[in-house]
Parts: C-alpha cells; structure tokens; sequence
C-alpha cells in the first residue's frame, strides 16, 4: 500500500522503519530533513520535503509528532498533508495530544472528504523498535477497519476505544494511572531504604501481591540505584500530564495525585532531570 | 509440633485451620472465647481460656490480632504468653504491628530464653482461606528456619528480611506501594467514566502496558461498577497507614501521597464507608 509518515522522532523513525519492512511503499517527512535522510538511507522508501508533498497519492498518512501545535503544523496550510491527500485517503495520528485536536482535525479531515483515526501508542521507544507497541484509538469502524492491518505491523495490540477523541482520552487514563503508581513506588522505595530494607529482596517478595505493578517489576531496582535511564521521559510526561489536567477541568474530574506528582516531576525538571525516565520521581525523595 | 494460635479473626482462624490440617498438635486461644469454641468445632484440637494456658509447652506460639496494644495484651502480664512458654520456644507475630512493639517484644523474649520474629503477611482473607499468604519476617536465621516449615502450612512465599521489625518494615512498604497505587488507578477510572469511555474495553488494552498492575486487573472494573466489597477493608488501611506513617517520621522519610490517600480514606470512613475495600478511593471521585 502507498503510505506516507510524518515526523521520524524516537517512535516515528522506528514506526515507519516497520511499515517499509512489511512491503509498504513509504514516503516520509520530518521537519529536520537530515533525519528524513537518514532514515531513507536506512530503510530505502522515499523522503519529501513537506507534508503536502509526502502525502499527495497516499492511502493511508500516518503522523506521530510532539504536541498540538507541531500536529496542526502538518496537518494544515499549503504545505500541510491536508492539502496534499486524496479525497477518500485516511490520516491516522500517533502523537499523543488533546482530544480537542483530535476531534478540530476529524472535523476538518471530514470535511475534505477525508478519514481520520487519533490514535495514540504506548509502549515507549522500546515498543516502537520491537514493533510490539499498544495503539488506542478513536473514530470510526471503517476507517479502523482500513488501517489495522497496516499498523500491526508495529503494534501487538490495536483497539478501537469510541469516536474521535477516544484514543487520546485512553491514554491519558494510561498516564494518569501511571503517574500515581510510580509515585507510590518511590514512596516505598525511599521509604525501604530510610528503614534499612534490602531493597532487592523485599521488591522480590511484595511483587508477587497486591502491590505489583509492572512499573514495580520493571523499574523498582533501577530506582534503589538511584538510575533513570531507561525510558519515557519527564519532559514528555508532564506534556502528556498537562493534557490529562486541562482535559479533566473540561469534563469535571477531579485528579488530586495526578496534579500533585505533577509538581513533583516540575521538581525534577528544575534539578536538570527533563531527560530521566518517570521513575525519577524517586529522586526529590532521596535528594530533598 | 505442638503449637499454639492466639487469635481468632478472618485472618487466624483460617491460618490456625491450616496447622491443625497440617497434622500439628493446635491449642488456639482468642479473646471473645465463643470464636474459640467455633475453631475447636471446625478444627478439633484445645481451646485454652488465657493466652499464658494456651501457650504452656508449645514449641512455637503464633499470634495475629489487631494491633500493638492487642498484641501486648496476649504478650505481657501473668495470662500473656510470655508467661507460659517454656524456654527455647518461639513466638511468631502475624499481626500488622509497628517495627517498634517487634522490637520490643523481641528483647523481651530473648531476655526470657525465647526466640521471637515478626511475620506480618499479605494475600488478604482469600490468601488466609487459601493457604497462600506471602509472609514478610524479621529476626534471625536460627529462628525462621524453624518456623519456615511451618508456616509453609498457610504460606506461598516466606522470606526473611532482616533483623526483628523487617518484616513490618517491608509490611509497610507494602502498604505505601497500594496506597498511591489504588489513588492513580481510581483517578483514572474517575476520568474515564467522566469522558465517557467505554472503562472494561480501556483497561483491556492499557493492563497490558507500564500501567499495568494486580489491582488494575483485579479491581478496575468492580471499581467502576461502584462496588467495594471485595478484599482489605479501609478501617484495617487507616490502621497500617497510621504505622507507616508513624515509622516515617522516625526514620525520616517523606510519603507525600501516602499521607494525602491516608486523608482520603478518613473521608470515606466519615461517609460511612469503614468496612468497604481499599478500592473504595473511587467513591470519594463519584460523588464528591
């Protein structure tokens, strides 16, 4: 199939590379275009210069890019994918952003005789580059319908959530979940070691209860060792929480943790740890 | 092995249930002494009338009650079992209790000839009925292996994690880990029931990623149902997080979110929701 995919960042590069590696015909585009180049050198398909152009014959055009504003950036204007695709073709958006601009680009794609899907992921760049990542979406059946088959081949599970806007909304209960979670772990880790605990051994045995998490499993013992290295980002977080609290002042939830680790990450941030992973949470604690 | 049980409640009466199954020789004692008489009835084996005539020539005493001053009442006096035992016998606490009271009463055994350990546990009534707690001990070596054998009676995992009051101390970890972590997840039921998601179909797909959790998958969707009758009651969460927190101001660690969930539950106790599960954290969302 023709596709086309813009914005080659951490998830992107990787996304596309599977989408090539499944025998579609790829067209990209990044805003730095040395990265599009690189990755044609790397996976063979073809580079564009703008949006437009990348997207002009495509069936299905695929984004995953920063916020709301860099997604409306290649979406709209003369140069934007908009203007260049083919009445009947389908836009299927991976970056995580408002549901407002999920539902403002449904509208506009909608008009132009266009399909769009929000379709968020999670599983972090390791899911990206294992192709095993987990794609919540939101829009139509048959548009879903369309695009599944394309995009298994990065994700290991790709579920239609609601109309458009369900797919943003998932994830942000995905990361509002996790953000309290991993705070909680922090919490008792610091606390473990405030008590003297071997942490390893205790992690071992509370994880097999009802306090197992995967971010337990998977992330407990990188933060006794006080290490962050090894996934999400604070930066993205907090652009991810930032969402989640101005959606949830729209429909009425109320998210006490989830605004307070929000503060708690600000703290992060101001330490110089913008590019440790969410388990940093554990450092404020550790280093009042 | 001759054995004694002090302590009769929704944990004991089935972890005492278990050694008498085991084939060991049980004298139980429990302060409303009917529940003795029950135990006897379902169980066989001796009701004693005071903790010190229950304990007389049992090679291990074990207790589960309340709280610290339960457990020093069983413990200390001329009825405590402190009293009865003969040296060279153990005493096994079961009780969630503060590392100090372990401290405590293990310098008081060792004083009277008699070895003691901390072995609060976890897996809820269901683990108790079951037999398949994971126990949590503090004290030495020499003790817990003698123990071991036995508690394997009602246990799945028992580990020794230090000096006496490590078994609290981890018992409390434990405890801080479910807090926050039950928080985030009501946090995102609430928000996904407020954007009007389709909560059984999204925790499917997000159990399977970094949010993924025992209580996600074990209490998302009763959550959402609005129904909190399943596992560890909030009057019995107050009381452990009324110990860790306590602990925490001597060993100087900050628990944030623990002590804000631990506000909570206070709130849903005032709305009469004492006896409700830990996952009642949703209801407070619900209806504010």
């Amino acid at each position: 199939m023709k596709v086309t995919f813009l914005g080659l960042g951490v998830m992107g590069f990787p996304m596309a590379g599977h989408l090539k590696r499944a025998g579609h015909d790829v067209t990209v585009y990044n805003r730095t275009s040395s990265r599009a180049a690189k990755w044609v050198e790397t996976y063979g398909g073809t580079a564009a210069l703008t949006p437009a152009t990348a997207a002009k014959g495509a069936e299905i055009v695929f984004a995953c890019v920063g916020n709301d504003d860099d997604l409306r950036s290649v979406v709209y204007g003369p140069d934007g994918a908009l203007a260049g695709m083919s009445v009947g073709a389908l836009f299927v958006d991976h970056t995580t952003a408002s549901a407002e601009v999920a539902r403002e680009i449904d509208a506009a794609a909608r008009e132009a005789g266009l399909g769009f899907l929000d379709a968020p992921v999670s599983g972090g760049q390791a899911g990206a580059e294992n192709g095993k990542l987990t794609v919540m979406v939101g829009g139509v059946e048959k548009d879903f319908d369309r695009a599944k088959p394309v995009i298994d081949a990065y994700a290991r599970a790709c579920v239609l959530l609601g109309t458009a806007g369900s797919g943003q909304l998932a994830k942000m209960v995905n990361q509002i979940c996790i953000a309290g979670l991993v705070q909680a772990l922090a919490e008792g880790m610091h606390f473990a070691q405030q008590a003297g605990l071997d942490g390893a051994k205790l992690v071992e045995v509370i994880s097999k209860g009802a306090a197992q998490s995967w971010q337990m499993e998977n992330r407990a013992n990188t933060m006794l060792d006080g290490k962050f290295d090894f996934g999400f980002a604070v930066d993205w977080m907090r652009k991810d929480l930032g969402i989640c609290l101005a959606e949830a002042k729209r429909n009425g939830a109320q998210l006490p943790v989830t605004a307070l680790v929000d503060q708690f990450y600000a703290r992060v941030q101001k330490r110089g740890g913008g590019r440790w992973d969410t388990s940093s949470l554990m450092h404020p604690l550790t280093n009042p």
